[in-house]
């Protein structure tokens, strides 16, 4: 069986061979949550920068885009929207390549080498991440983004989500993915909210009123969609494969 | 009221600042329960060094000592003594110097600065270790020694033991120190060894005959001592307070 590990941090990245992996990158607040619902209600791309220059630039020279990053709860000025889900419905990003700017999310996608595939993972396409992997049968690497390289609750809580779900067709010998698990039983079927609102992210957001966000971050299966790393963009794998 | 942080591996601890902080090394899987043992058990000070060669050197430069360390399982060549608790019976290690030699602890000890005070903690110690950190009334960081810097069970495990005794004390906005405190509220009144048979360094030194080894290692308040880095020696806080 492929082995399935879990990296809590960018900062631990180097310790893991990624090489023909499947890498799934998690920033559940918000990044990968804005993702899968943005490519769920058929945005054509995203395209993830670092930066809010590059955001701007790439904006400018992309036909039918939108420029989309926050810093600290608000919409960076020169950019046109935020780091919401709930902002990308499909009437207003069918068809359009969303080109966002996130920090933790982004420079965890950059620094992955070698993977044969990078997907994104969300709370809001949890399952259909899961059957992804266990379909493509291979090593498999969920990568914290974390916060500024710091462990954090909702993205080791989403890993522990996927490990509950498909451990039984991986080798698990890694303490970080039965650590994510346990914190993930550990629910004991409560909403995954529930937990979050002690995290300090949570705590961060909540500061900005971003509370309904992070809810809607929290949900399970909203937006079934895997984001499949093509050429720098980030896809709707059924519209490639 | 001061705040308790959780480091999970060395190669994050350039994120905590340290400075006035009371800094607790954990290397439950063997280094600190050792070194609770023996210094529960009488032994003047363990001084512990990174390299067999500084081990063999300092033993031999140091009245009344026993050197000891083990690689893979094993006691290394040129050494007296192992990195097994159970070795330093009274008895044996009574007065006398232990030159210890281990990876992971040592190195996450020597990265420490500006600390106020550098104390090691395992299950061996545990109700001493939290006593003196309320009492010290400082900030506190939590270190795990983990494994060639990636995150194990049994140091967070035991972490979370640590939080969950003194969380009411401290100021808690830290992800690590949470989900440690969930990790350990897991156990709901099982033995910690039972669930740290699931860990990856649990089977490693298993494929060694250590399983008693872990056993006594897991073993929760056998050696109240509060061990406490003094001119680069681990000393019972007791003798020098």
């Amino acid at each position: 069986m492929p082995r399935l590990e879990v990296c809590l941090s960018p900062a631990l990245l180097h310790l893991y061979d990624t090489n023909d992996s499947v890498v799934v990158i998690i920033d559940v607040f918000r990044a990968t949550s804005t993702i899968a619902a943005a490519l769920y209600n058929g945005a054509k791309s995203v395209v993830p920068v670092a930066t809010v220059e590059e955001c701007i630039e790439l904006g400018r020279s992309t036909e039918n885009s939108i420029t989309a990053g926050e810093r600290n709860g608000r919409v960076v000025e020169g950019l046109e929207y935020g780091n919401s889900p709930s902002e990308y419905s499909r009437d207003f990003v069918a068809g359009k390549t969303l080109v966002l700017t996130t920090t933790n999310g982004t420079r965890l996608l950059h620094m992955v080498k070698g993977a044969s595939a990078i997907i994104t993972g969300s709370f809001l396409n949890l399952s259909a991440v899961c059957d992804f992997l266990v379909k493509s049968n291979k090593n498999v690497l969920l990568g914290c983004a974390a916060w500024k390289d710091r462990y954090n609750l909702e993205d080791s809580l989403f890993a522990g989500a996927v490990v509950s779900k498909i451990a039984d067709k991986f080798n698990i010998n890694c303490d970080s993915a039965i650590a994510c698990k346990t914190l993930h039983n550990n629910l004991q079927g409560e909403a995954p909210i529930e937990f979050l609102r002690g995290s300090s992210h949570y705590r961060r957001l909540s500061a900005y009123g971003l509370e309904s966000d992070m809810e809607y971050c929290a949900t399970v299966d909203k937006h079934p969609v895997v984001p499949y790393l093509h050429n720098g963009k980030l896809m709707n794998y059924d519209s490639i494969k």
